[in-house]
């Protein structure tokens, strides 16, 4: 499948409250527990379910295989294989030619927020919407696998 | 997807290296390293690539989720996220209504065969041909994941 280019950045709050927004997808995702080197990620987004294997992060990039599953396999996988995961809200943001993806994250991760960018290649420019604050692309912390095991409200 | 509920068993090579058999299909998987309560295989069978969940065995069953994927991800996933592997040649005998699979070792393996046949339930009734040996369904030393870890020549 590829590269996943991404940078992700926390979100000013105070902004985004304001802001008139699309309605947003409902993910859950738990991981199969696994070392450093592989996650593997069940995702339930809305109705659709997938499998994803992602490698280590060099720089902005990651190696990404992703494949839709049936819906049931991946309820039935979240159940039976994964011990620790996250719930949020997903949106999506158009703005020029990019799609910010922002997560607003529920239950032990609440008041989390998070925008993430997919890039062509890792020089890409793209413009930066007003509230976007911080970037933490290389702030391990934010990890959607590790706020899995060490949730936001637990910092 | 569900359950695969599967008896294992040593072949008597003697009688099995006299039959005229089909074909084999080569076969070169690997595991992502995860812990006891889910194994993550990547395989390739011919020209076709697979991943795989299966869950822990419970008598003679257990969870098993299988999705093709592109030959090419499946290459590179062996390549990038698993460190250890088993190959072997597959060969599917059809003995009355049940297909036997056949699993000649190689590499680190040599010489091991190993025969297993896919059940509809437990209690389901089949016929043993000839060249069947010892069962070893719950001999964890048999498991393709422990294989690629432990192979059959360092025993």
């Amino acid at each position: 499948m590829g590269v996943e280019i991404e940078r992700k950045f926390l979100v000013n709050q105070e902004i985004w409250q304001q802001l008139e927004k699309p309605n947003g997808v409902h993910y859950h995702q738990g991981y199969i527990p696994s070392d450093d080197s592989c996650t593997v990620r069940v995702r339930i987004a809305g109705e659709r379910g997938y499998l994803t294997l992602k490698g280590k992060t060099k720089g902005f990039s990651r190696k990404e295989f992703e494949y839709e599953i049936p819906f049931a396999d991946a309820q039935e996988m979240l159940n039976e294989f994964t011990r620790t995961g996250t719930e949020k809200i997903r949106y999506h943001i158009a703005i020029g030619t990019h799609v910010w993806e922002v997560d607003e994250f529920l239950g032990p991760n609440k008041g989390l927020f998070v925008a993430e960018i997919e890039l062509r290649d890792e020089s890409e420019p793209f413009a930066i919407p007003a509230w976007i604050g911080e970037e933490v692309t290389n702030d391990r912390r934010y990890a959607n696998s590790n706020l899995a095991v060490h949730p936001f409200l637990e910092w």
